[in-house]
């Protein structure tokens, strides 16, 4: 199909799609005359994983980017893409501070996870366990050496519903990745579970906190419950 | 303490604070002479939850200044605190397909949840449910409407691990709200545990993802495990 098609078909339209082609987003199509190339099924797709990537997941055009080198590159492995997609997915998240990653590591501990010491999530998490803490009064760095590791056990206690949760779906998230199929399957489920799935899950989350939050106040008004 | 004193205190540069103080995120401090003001620690823990609405929730300043204003303005129900928060979170996520609006219908149906209409995760969700099935090969809008039903319980199913894991966290959440405590206190936590819960879910969620991916490949290497 033309460009002009290609952009009927997905919806995005063709100057995006000419940028895509620009910045090495999208394979370009084969060449039939000298400003005309002919695009398939797998641009198509492409385009909807693109835009899936940027819109949903909103990632920014260098992650996306990254995300899909790995994607794209046989030669690397499926730790890496994973880690790759973390690594997108986890914010610029301001300062950890000692407690924090104490915590993330009295977490572990508990849960018997093993994690690799450079894992994108770590960092992460570090930094909003220390906003958390910061926001209850006191400030991380302020609390004495030999205190943290006893401070970290309770934060990982507090933590442990939201972890005990992410374990079981976790587990049948991994042992759900089709091993037998080919790379290309593989990397893109695991890369549209992980990005996704977590707008998927929090949105999830809101809509359940909704309910119990009006549940817990005698239901929601009648008038938002009409069809 | 002077605004410089506040800049060591919070780790926020100066020019930072003055924008805050401009565009009225940071209320103003007690004036003390012509160019000098006094803050206390109300503009502590307000620089605190500003760093952590922008850095680790990764709101825009707008969404965050609707956030705040929310907190700010005592005529405001805790119903509306939610709704702003959640709005704050949900992506402008493209664009949701009948199929993926179906979906979520089904699964509120099947966990029994009562949401709002207008509550902003349900076209979130229904968004990343389009493009999911998007991903899978089929356009969602080219689902014959007789179908539709059928399919979107069928990924109200597939979602279901989902919802039970939020189901219980979100009941949990919305139970431990302080009740008797004073609004400022309760829409602080209501905001907290709202943005930056989603945050902490994610990362934890990762983790064990990144657990079990190794697990499932025989462990991390002994290097990535090495203090």
């Amino acid at each position: 199909m033309r460009i002009s098609e290609l952009a009927t078909t997905t919806g995005v339209s063709t100057p995006t799609i000419k940028w895509y082609l620009r910045i090495g987003l999208l394979p370009r199509g084969e060449a039939t005359a000298r400003n005309q190339a002919d695009y398939g099924p797998a641009h198509v797709h492409r385009l909807r994983l693109i835009r899936a990537l940027l819109e949903i997941g909103g990632l920014s055009v260098a992650d996306a980017q990254s995300v899909l080198a790995v994607i794209d590159d046989p030669t690397v492995s499926l730790e890496q893409v994973m880690r790759v997609a973390h690594g997108a997915l986890a914010h610029e998240a301001g300062s950890a501070s000692p407690l924090g990653a104490a915590a993330v590591d009295a977490m572990l501990e508990r849960r018997d996870w093993h994690v690799a010491h450079d894992a994108p999530a770590r960092a992460e998490l570090a930094a909003v366990v220390s906003a958390m803490v910061a926001l209850e009064g006191t400030e991380p760095a302020a609390i004495p050496t030999d205190v943290v590791p006893e401070v970290a056990r309770a934060l990982a206690a507090e933590l442990d519903p939201y972890a005990a949760a992410m374990d079981g779906i976790a587990r049948d998230e991994v042992a759900s990745l089709p091993a037998d199929a080919p790379r290309d399957v593989i990397v893109e489920r695991m890369v549209v579970g992980t990005v996704l799935v977590d707008r998927l899950l929090g949105a999830v989350r809101r809509l359940a906190q909704e309910h119990w939050f009006l549940a817990d106040r005698g239901g929601p008004p009648p008038a938002d419950e009409a069809p």
